[in-house]
């Protein structure tokens, strides 16, 4: 694994801050001052476009790439844009699209290697030894330094890690979607000893406001109070909810606001007894454990 | 795996017996005068009483601990009871809940040792180290001669039994509920060679009486059919369905009825049919096989 | 694996035909001289006659043998014919069941061996060691070449395998049947390097006619469209579909016409793309990808 931060930043909303390039180079420069010193990309972002934004901002200050993990990741194609070439989103696994998109994202992110490339989503076309290969050759090039997986169940991880080690799974987890906590998802990257990446760890937001549906509404009762009574953020307490996984997630946060950040950082000093997790959890499910 | 015997005695309605500690005492002579030497507790059975009623019949003849092998399990704690010391149920496999409840255990039944310790339910937040460093101490130490799970699924059994061999999962089987048959369960035990324990073999006693459900109206049919066929109980027939799986699981027997217990007991010597084991699984599915 | 033909013919339907022993010979051999040297046969297909119809045309020319692989199944047992000699459909994959079986499907197709025997469904009773040792003395005294097993999921397929070789697994998929890209059946066999069979590829019709559910509508109009553009049949499109797994299925073509198996070998040559694939996939599925 790549020596990734405890929490990573998410770049997923950068083109929606209409921030100019020194603004942007300021907020990747606060991240880091904070310790959060990796930041997760996509290919597609901002309809391929975030990279760009982000390569933009860095070449203000070159140096500042030494300090930084850049996480990128491929595998989906999206109609409508140049870089997707597409008719309709489809997955692409192929050794070409892989190589074709790494090099797309060095350029736009102006810097000679990925941290860590992941594969976006698990094709059912997937060609394991082609993927492998791929990967092989990236790396002696030194165009990315790791490898890993996002949204993979146990069975396609398997598969992928026999051909090529995976240094990550980057899933969806938090209280209102609990599934890779009972499917083996988590299981099977504990037994390798592999740690998750998380995105949407608030779950895109729904977990603070927005959602009125009776699990976001429980969960959010249930946040607040546990929050209230250890004296910390809701959200903090969000984020202490996923660490406290023995597997230690590296949530993605997506919040471009400092005081998000703070409060995610917070969390870090937060271990929660198994009492209080499964409060948050039993608010979620609407229902006790088993 | 230790040697338990083929049909293992459940203590989970012990406490509602009214019985004097010389009348548990007989019970558990009785069962083992007919070779089920061995009994099933959990800390938690009887709202944590179970234990200790069983340890002061024992201690009326202690001499019989030699015989005997005692099962317990850990995992769960239950709000409303001093052990349990909690506010809502939730699943703790921390080393120090391990530990504690072992110990409590011990001092309840009145013996120096496990023969076995189960935990109870595939915590989201295993430590598989830090269960297996649990378990090797208390291994080390005699409290425990053996360990496995119950109620865990394939995925969740293979992160475990990778820290520490698990000799069993005690789950739950019976013609209403075939999901282990074939969610990878049971393939995962024959694969290892590890026998499963089954609790609930009568379903809760719903096979007999009580359900009236169209499924458990048709199994009752067939058992009773095959039981006049065969010239036994329909009770029988629904033990002999569990013993009939290829893993040999050993079925905790819940009445304290000797009735039962000797209808338990004849299932040993009858083998189904493939067709008759059939007859069962489908009058319980609602459909023929696929 | 044996050296299956890349497809293979389907009998299921060959006592359907109303063929003199002539006129099956005459199919033979044209599938033959097509390319097309692999038949899939069952025990109990045609209500157990299908073999023997076979054999029979077999017999005309027995130097025709040679050329082809013979792939028959067996383990379920039907009522209302002898060989099934069963009260109720139900599996048997007993050493006696599998041994007799094989022994009948011998006789019956006038053969000595079979190129590949297959389990034809996952018997929840199986007994991965009892299923082993006959298959290695049936092996060992020439009556099968190779073995395998038929609707397999992961996890059975992995207790059976790893007490004997599985060489396949034959499996119902199509774009309206798409599990197993998703469950993991498909990802088990490429990591271990097994090419899948594929029954019913043309949803045994439904692609083409007679299905007007608003999937089936869908598929069949993204099979013309792409059928049209790429100057092939709908039906090509659909063999192409399966084809492009990276697995290398194999299709088993059910349908005798000789119209229908010249669509299933133009799908050879053809290959289509992600983006065509997915377009059928998401006309399956009612959605795009995730």
């Amino acid at each position: 694994m790549p020596n990734l931060s405890p929490l990573v930043a998410g770049t997923w909303r950068l083109h929606e801050q209409g921030w100019s390039a020194a603004e942007r180079l300021r907020w990747i420069e606060r991240c880091t001052d904070l310790g959060v010193t990796s930041f997760d990309h996509a290919d597609l972002y901002g309809g391929y476009t975030v990279e760009a934004l982000f390569g933009e901002a860095l070449a203000l200050r070159p140096a500042l790439r030494e300090r930084l993990q850049l996480v990128s990741k491929c595998g989906i194609r999206l109609p409508g844009h140049a870089r997707g070439a597409a008719r309709i989103k489809h997955y692409d696994s192929s050794a070409a699209h892989i190589r074709a998109s790494v090099e797309h994202s060095l350029r736009a992110l102006r810097t000679d290697r990925l941290d860590l490339l992941l594969l976006h989503r698990p094709d059912p076309l997937l060609d394991a030894a082609e993927v492998a290969d791929a990967v092989a050759a990236l790396q002696r090039e030194g165009k990315i330094l790791a490898f890993g997986v996002s949204n993979f169940g146990p069975q396609a991880f398997e598969l992928l890690d026999a051909a090529t080690p995976l240094v990550t799974n980057q899933i969806e987890l938090h209280p209102l979607r609990r599934e890779p906590l009972h499917d083996g998802t988590l299981d099977a990257l504990q037994r390798r000893g592999r740690r998750p990446m998380v995105w949407s760890p608030l779950a895109g937001g729904r977990l603070l406001a927005g959602d009125e549906s009776p699990a976001a509404q429980r969960v959010r009762w249930v946040l607040g109070a546990l929050g209230a009574q250890l004296g910390v953020a809701p959200a903090t307490v969000a984020y202490a909810w996923l660490l406290r996984h023995p597997t230690h997630p590296r949530p993605v946060v997506g919040t471009m606001r400092e005081a998000g950040l703070q409060q995610a950082l917070a969390a870090l000093s937060l271990r929660l007894d198994a009492e209080a997790w499964t409060e948050i959890w039993q608010a979620g499910a609407g229902q006790e454990v088993a």
